[in-house]
């Protein structure tokens, strides 16, 4: 499962202008990078009226997805709101790290973006799981600091800080789509159990990650 | 994981038109269901110039979702097409009924559309997976015709024959997303065992599915 960091800060201050510089530097370093907006207020249209896509959705298919050799999209109603755990062990399991626009109450380690024309100081408090502050005016609070232009500064640091340990093995268990937590020693004996199971299998060659679905009867 | 079906047909012969009567009545006799469109002309456009999460692709985002309290919304880059099985197994694990608009060349059972205004003859044969047609003119194929309008009609037979038998235990193992084809013994050995591991731990619950993933390295 890949790191998760929030990019978080008030309407205007350019979250979006400063991922558009951080996600090629990331890329640049070697890694895979997902991305995520939150959009609090339901304003988000992905599809246009009228569209095939458009059409299904509105006969009531709960899912819709068009795949084409290049792209894939998928639009879902939800009856609330998915929680960034859950967006992202569906959606995002294959890469390094995820950045998220927004999702300020969410549970993930936050770098807030603060401007001097938008704000004179930070939303976020000591709280709020902040690791950073990316600003263009002195911040008063004990988190690294980086000036707004310094993307490889800011990239350093997330890569020091929480890249280092993507590639230990791991195992999510979910029921149902609720994650169960498990302690390491459940880890360790779902994971040998299961890999004396399959390891011998005709086509197990030596994967970097295994999923099992498991549909025990109708939901 | 649901049934998957993939309704085919000409250009213009009108499978968004069925596709958006069939859907409700599918709804309405009880079962969840998802569409899948194919677009094999990469012509689909789900995101505005200048939106956010298009400002996140641009800028190189592998993956980008959105998420709001009644919606959730994903664009992919792929390097490949991902075949129906992928799409199926990755995004609608839940759906009883999942049905596409287009892949002909896929390996799943067919529906196939027909209109005389469009076309005097099949697009399916015998070789095609074809299950059912659904047209306007008479049609020398031995697989059950319907009426275009006989929306009721080909649900019930969909039912009938593909969805009394939606609700059997079943277990997949994917390794680095490809699924791996399992021997039913070898099926029942790992549904047992993980079951024997799992069942007592605290927050084990009667689950309907169970999700497992296991990183064993970076990939």
């Amino acid at each position: 499962m890949p790191v998760v960091l929030s990019v978080v800060g008030r309407s205007q201050v350019g979250k979006t202008t400063f991922l558009e510089k951080l996600v090629p530097e990331i890329k640049r370093r070697g890694y895979t990078v997902g991305t995520i907006k939150h959009d609090a207020h339901d304003h988000f249209e992905m599809d246009k009226a009228g569209k095939d896509t458009w059409r299904h959705r509105e006969a009531g298919s709960q899912t819709v997805a068009i795949g084409s050799p290049t792209r894939f999209a998928l639009i879902k109603k939800v009856s609330r709101e998915m929680d960034l755990d859950t967006i992202v062990a569906s959606y995002f399991p294959d890469e390094d790290l995820v950045l998220t626009e927004g999702y300020k109450s969410g549970n993930k380690t936050k770098i807030e973006i603060c401007r001097k024309e938008v704000h004179s100081e930070p939303l976020c408090g000591e709280a709020d799981r902040l690791a950073a502050v990316v600003s263009d005016f002195p911040v008063a609070l004990e988190v690294p600091c980086f000036d707004l232009e310094d993307i490889s500064g800011v990239a350093e640091f997330m890569e020091k800080r929480f890249l280092s340990h993507t590639t230990r093995p791991n195992v999510i268990l979910r029921l149902d789509g609720r994650k169960l937590p498990i302690k390491s020693f459940v880890r360790d004996f779902l994971m040998g159990g299961i890999l004396g199971m399959i390891s011998t299998l005709r086509g197990y060659e030596n994967p970097a990650q295994i999923d099992i679905s498991i549909r025990l009867r109708k939901r």
